[in-house]
């Protein structure tokens, strides 16, 4: 999940507050982007799906899916041979020259990648350092989408801040300083502010470069990277993460007085846009082909650890409940759509690319489900809270199909970064919900890998992503 | 802690085993060596001593220790300003000569350092690189005290093992590799012989080079170093510490055959022994001052972190202990005695120095106390198995001082690497128990740094020492 992602799910939280309440839509969006688990306040009417039809089917899907080792084997090469997945690299290049291939194989309809033309970000060698007054290498993660320094770097004192406030107090007492935002984690949704507005808040009062806590609420000395964005009125300056420890160390030093001083240096830049593709695959629909259930997650990764939970865990789970699907000869009246975005954690080139090319077929999506919340245990589906109510009601019938794994939660919203261009043109979007209590330790970080997947958890994602994909498809 | 605690702890159950039970001793020493929370089995005799008078004498420390900050800030400077302190390094001689100038400031008597010669490792450069099937750097720390590899390193096929038992399985099929231990951790005690034993174990085989999954039970891509020992009779191979992950990651590719070609490079090598010091300053006896109650910790450190747990934070428990009391004005009759002992992690030189020094004195040795747990909330004392009874009673009733913080438990067995030498020319001994759910996740990491320590818990801790030491030296 990264930055656009937030913003669309930022923007449908206040859709649905303006929806789904006559009280006036709240001024800040700061509140947690993610799902919540709160019902529905208003009453809903009776569904109009009878799903007793369907329970030897969602028999067979769950017990086919976790009496299956396919999806986990999946996400092995995936991770541990193509590793991780930065638009531009030639490993998301491998990726999807693989899935497509492997799709094939699968029996999967309609294989192909759509081009889509990508931010070409690269790392490069970086490095941060305490000069004084304690001598020694911090570690540290360029923040995506930050400019490099030159050669021999930025140097130059840290000033600490909590917050934005603290910085506002501060003002010009931040010129020619490297701001430190020492934001202890409350939630994604209000910390993440610092990573994406940091840099540039800090330029309007001459900081020559920025760094920013790592956004999680737990660390063993963890760098966590992730975009962030530049606004055009303010001067450009680097930007990198650093570990809590490191953050609360510059910090007591601040306290003290120490004025400690650092040297930054970053290769950061872009890169000519390079080309890449969305990979789609369908399980063409038996009676309506042109209608469409769209499952989907985002290939593209951060590059560092494997892009496991975030997100390649959920391309494969989407990938799998169709060709589970198929396996099973369970062909519904409507098509199923997987589509794989690229490009969503540093620009969602993909997500606006599938709208652009699909833009005549919108009107015939039923649904469009995106996963990207990792791959834990599933806990149901987070619906648009835009929806309309006999659609809630329905999804919330069909989802009693899923209650014998704990996966038949319907909460009050939903959404996902990619689907968000469609679902602003009309499209109703849905999110795959599962436990998320330790995704943001791991979230933009090295730690992100295929040992954090509980193969189990995996295939109850499979199971709950294929059950309800088919209902709606075929019902 | 480290491995000659480890060993002199094992030892010390050995002897409990024998001590307190009919039975006859168990063969393997593979039980969990940390002091275990089950009571003495021996009913004990009524206590010797009364409490009530030093009723006010506690409520006086505890109440001064708990509203003070000097600990931690202390530790703040030996942390923040010193650093991690491994033996021969000049940052642990910083650190000895602020103790020694800092405690004299205190007003403590005979303060000094007691010169001692220790082992001088240094790290150096060092990396682990995988070379196929998918290339890329792993996360690495060397051992201590392991040798490094040529400037080329070593590069090597890793054959993957879980236990010494599929090592002997594998025999010489390991010749020629690089054996990687991916033993999962069940306790420190059981598990940490994979690094102490590793590297000889497997060149016994022919191998080239091993690596030890970290002994810890969480990771976010974390190696945590340690001590290593070889084998005489074996040939010397490098050996590092490599993540869970990193681990996890070689023993999927080595189940699927995919034969993953590795490159370690260290530059791990001892220089000649360096003078170090263990540090002494004394609270003096008003009666009996010959007679001697220590309280100790070490004062070396492994070099990442900060040493902030283990065992910098226990050092400035005992300091501080003895200052506090000072500033009280609670002088015992017998003389409190505060050692920080040098090279405890990779040598126990500082150990064997104060028994070598202090012999003809042991007799007058009341009671040693070491801390070596990490600085969380104090549950009590661990007193040594073998302690006469008529002892372990008296501290069960003087620990009822210290019901009221919750630190009043006596455990079944106890001791500490630094005071194994002089517990075993006949003094008692017993070490600081704390809570420790979370020790083993940040020991000997660059995770082990100030943040990590809870002002309130520390300041608890100089409390439990402070009022179990003063009613020992004065009762």
């Amino acid at each position: 999940m990264g930055l656009l992602q937030l913003l669309a799910l930022v923007s449908l939280l206040i859709q649905a507050t303006a929806f789904t309440s006559q009280e006036p839509a709240r001024p800040g969006p700061t509140a947690q982007p993610i799902a919540s688990p709160s019902p529905t306040p208003t009453p809903l009417p009776p569904p109009t799906v009878k799903i007793d039809a369907y329970r030897t089917a969602a028999a067979r899907i769950i017990g086919a899916a976790v009496t299956s080792d396919r999806a986990y084997t999946k996400l092995a090469h995936l991770t541990d041979h193509i590793g991780h997945r930065l638009s531009g690299s030639k490993s998301l290049e491998r990726a999807i020259e693989w899935a497509i291939s492997e799709m094939k194989r699968d029996g999967l309809e309609n294989v192909r990648g759509e081009k889509v033309m990508v931010p070409h970000w690269v790392r490069g060698e970086e490095s941060l350092e305490m000069l004084r007054p304690a001598p020694g290498k911090l570690t540290m993660l360029g923040l995506g989408n930050s400019i490099g320094t030159s050669a021999e770097g930025i140097t130059a004192e840290a000033v600490v801040v909590r917050d934005f406030g603290e910085l506002e107090k501060l003002g010009e007492g931040a010129r020619g300083k490297i701001v430190v935002y020492n934001a202890p984690y409350t939630n994604y949704g209000a910390t993440v502010l610092y990573r994406l507005q940091g840099a540039s808040r800090a330029a309007r009062y001459g900081a020559v470069g920025a760094l920013v806590r790592s956004i999680t609420p737990v660390s063993l000395q963890t760098p966590h990277t992730g975009a962030m964005q530049y606004d055009p009125a303010q001067p450009k300056i680097p930007v990198a993460a650093i570990t809590i420890e490191a953050a609360e160390l510059l910090q007591r030093m601040n306290d003290r007085g120490d004025h400690p001083k650092l040297r930054l240096k970053m290769e950061a830049k872009f890169l000519p846009d390079a080309e890449s593709a969305n990979v789609i695959a369908e399980l063409k629909g038996s009676e309506k082909p042109d209608e469409i259930v769209l499952i989907s997650g985002h290939y593209d990764s951060w590059d560092v650890g494997q892009g496991a939970h975030d997100d390649g865990g959920s391309c494969i789970v989407v990938w799998e409940a169709a060709r589970l699907l198929k396996e099973l000869g369970l062909r519904p009246r409507r098509t199923i759509r997987v589509v794989l975005y690229t490009n969503e954690e540093n620009g969602l080139r993909g997500g606006n690319a599938y709208r652009d090319t699909h833009r005549e077929e919108l009107a015939k999506h039923v649904l469009a489900i995106e996963a990207d919340s990792g791959v834990y245990r599933p806990e149901g589906f987070g619906l648009v809270a835009t929806a309309p109510l006999q659609v809630r009601a329905n999804l919330q019938e069909i989802a009693k199909l899923l209650s014998g794994i704990g996966a038949d939660r319907i909460a009050a919203s939903g959404g996902g970064a990619d689907i968000g261009p469609i679902m602003r043109e009309g499209v109703i979007g849905a999110s795959l919900d599962v436990e998320g209590s330790h995704y943001f330790d791991i979230h933009h970080t090295a730690a992100d890998t295929l040992d954090k997947v509980n193969p189990q958890d995996l295939a109850l994602c499979v199971a709950t992503v294929a059950v309800m994909a088919y209902v709606v498809a075929d019902i």
